[in-house]
């Protein structure tokens, strides 16, 4: 099958959808991979880097795409009426972080029109055989590294014990609100560069995971469950202000505090208040992961650096995983070619053959079929937009 | 006595010379301190924890210090003519780093002027008894730490092995120029966060230490040994061009290179050559500790971030260690203290006692007494001047 890799024209976006090394396998087995001039700068892979793998480099006219059987991209961005995305036939298949539940309805309007199919990677089911597929895993990864990164960087204090002739320094210490993928190698990186480190989640679940990294464990006493894909569920008011009492000293008492809590499609649950941050040290360290929906702190403005009157300095990176653009890039790729080695396993591309609608990764991530929306979340808000 | 702490004025220096803990014990001991307003703010501590501490905050008038016996600053600046430091009386101790090789002779002639007396912190001989005090080791600790936080964060990719579902990535290289203390603490910290590391050093006798950190040691066959003071002698043209020749392949192969060889009272040694940098890779980092004296890489701008055309990140920070202002601080507070104990207990402040001269630390760091130099070095720099 032909295969396009656009250059991505989000804010902030360094990634690319496809790596070199992915291509590579991709043209061994005989797929024709269309890379736009470029593509890859961003992310330290050359125009040659994708020659030497197989993959012929487009310069970006409105119909280099249209050749194309499947087009994958990182966002959904650039769907407007001029793009180069106007012009895909109909049944062209869309490979990205669509974002059903989050993206703007009317990035999605194109799509209808020209009768795409589209598969969103960020619906991954979370289930076994679909771990290699998991890009938000993958992401969560690199957002949970740098996160730690960002905390030791900005915090003016040592993060290990340091004994010296001159006496000893205490480490810092940590608290990362939210044991997810992102929060565990936030974990795992502060703990590494010596912090002591305390993480909350209201999962009991994880309890094991979190002490496994070397950090020590706090929860509510009224837990929640996990849904069926390992999020939180959200919290009912009594419970949220419970959670946010149980924080207040933690909080105030941490050096560097990390959150990491998400809920899909809805903003991000409230868990540093302002009267929490003004009970902060100067010179201590917020980084709030959940920027992108809003964040998890009172007082983070998403994509900028604050500092409060009392001196408590709050990060809000926007594209965290871009910063990381090389090997966030990477995995996204390897996450994608595993997605499509099942795709093909299932008949993808072979003439006369239907996809299996009834497997669970396909059931799950196909969210238009030939311009029709298969995705109850996505259906309604299209619904809502065009009444 | 009475011991004054100045705000310091030096660019970029946000320490203090005496932190409150410090403060604290000489109040205890029945000594007068006086702060200068704000001294202690941009590193985090507030006149009001002084005052707690025992300390009486000033405001800067011109007289202000004018009742001190002893001033403790961190850096040798502000001695111009309009300066409290004028207004000093002859016998005055200053006590700091006040840099006799490196420091700008003009910076001494208000001490000459005076008849002061100079204790210069960055003289402390490297010997068992005097650890305590050695604020270049406890400075090096901090830049060393701070390098290797830079590296990581500039650098585009993990550092740490991933094992994830969607494949392994590997770790990042890290080389490691000058295995001082500022070297074997950017050696800990960049092994802690998981990368693999390299260290070059032309003394042998810092093998052990660099492999006992976990890091791989790489040398020239015709090797120098160390100085009195611990440091690498200066190499011959010849030697020198076979350290380059050596070091070309390992500073290609590298992620992250950071250098920290520095020459007491001379320019840094170059030891990454332009033609080193054009073969690396692109997006990766040097992170440059001598930039104070010309840099160890030939591309560093001193107090600048560079980015080649070939895509190199360079970062050539300037005075580093107020980046960790507060403990940097404290380690150097706490070396003075130490300093300042060994000189009472020498008599220092008793009437009718007089230092003992014979002791190795007071006549190393001795460098004027009531106006009279006793550094060799600073004699001739200060001849020089003058004819």
């Amino acid at each position: 099958m032909i295969i396009a890799v656009p250059r991505e024209r989000g804010p902030r976006e360094r990634r690319v959808s496809l790596v070199p090394e992915t291509v590579a396998r991709l043209t061994k087995l005989n797929h024709q991979v269309l890379v736009e001039e470029g593509a890859g700068i961003e992310s330290g892979f050359s125009d040659q880097h994708y020659r030497d793998a197989g993959a012929e480099i487009v310069k970006p006219d409105a119909q280099w795409m249209k050749p194309a059987d499947i087009v994958v991209t990182v966002q959904n961005t650039d769907f407007g009426p001029s793009s180069p995305y106007a012009y895909l036939r109909p049944g062209t298949i869309i490979i990205g972080m669509l974002g059903p539940l989050s993206s703007p309805p009317e990035t999605f309007e194109l799509m209808l029109q020209n009768k795409l199919t589209a598969f969103s990677m960020d619906a991954i089911p979370r289930i076994s055989r679909a771990q290699s597929m998991d890009v938000l895993s993958s992401m969560s990864t690199v957002a949970g590294y740098r996160a730690a990164l960002i905390g030791a960087e900005q915090l003016p204090r040592f993060f290990p014990l340091l004994m010296t002739a001159a006496g000893t320094i205490t480490p810092a210490h940590v608290l990362v609100l939210g044991a997810g993928v992102a929060g565990l190698q936030a974990i795992a990186t502060t703990h590494r560069l010596g912090a002591v480190v305390q993480a909350f989640d209201t999962r009991p679940v994880v309890r094991e995971q979190v002490e496994s990294l070397g950090a020590s464990f706090l929860t509510l006493e009224i837990q929640t469950q996990q849904t069926q894909d390992g999020y939180a569920q959200a919290l009912a008011e009594d419970l949220h202000q419970q959670e946010i009492k149980l924080l207040s000293k933690p909080v105030a008492e941490a050096d560097v505090v990390i959150t990491t809590a998400l809920i899909p499609g809805k903003p991000a649950p409230l868990l540093v208040t302002k009267e929490m941050v003004a009970n902060m040290r100067p010179g201590s360290v917020i980084v709030d992961l959940a920027a992108e929906t809003g964040g998890n702190c009172e007082l983070s403005r998403p994509g900028e650096r604050t500092v409060t009157d009392n001196g408590v300095i709050i990060e809000a990176p926007l594209n965290i995983t871009s910063q990381l653009a090389p090997h966030a890039s990477q995995l996204y790729s390897r996450n994608v070619f595993n997605f499509l080695t099942h795709l093909f396993s299932m008949g993808l591309g072979q003439d006369g053959k239907e996809l299996d609608f009834s497997d669970e990764i396909v059931a799950r991530t196909m969210i238009l079929r030939d311009g029709q929306i298969l995705h109850d979340v996505l259906a309604k808000r299209m619904t809502q937009v065009r009444s």
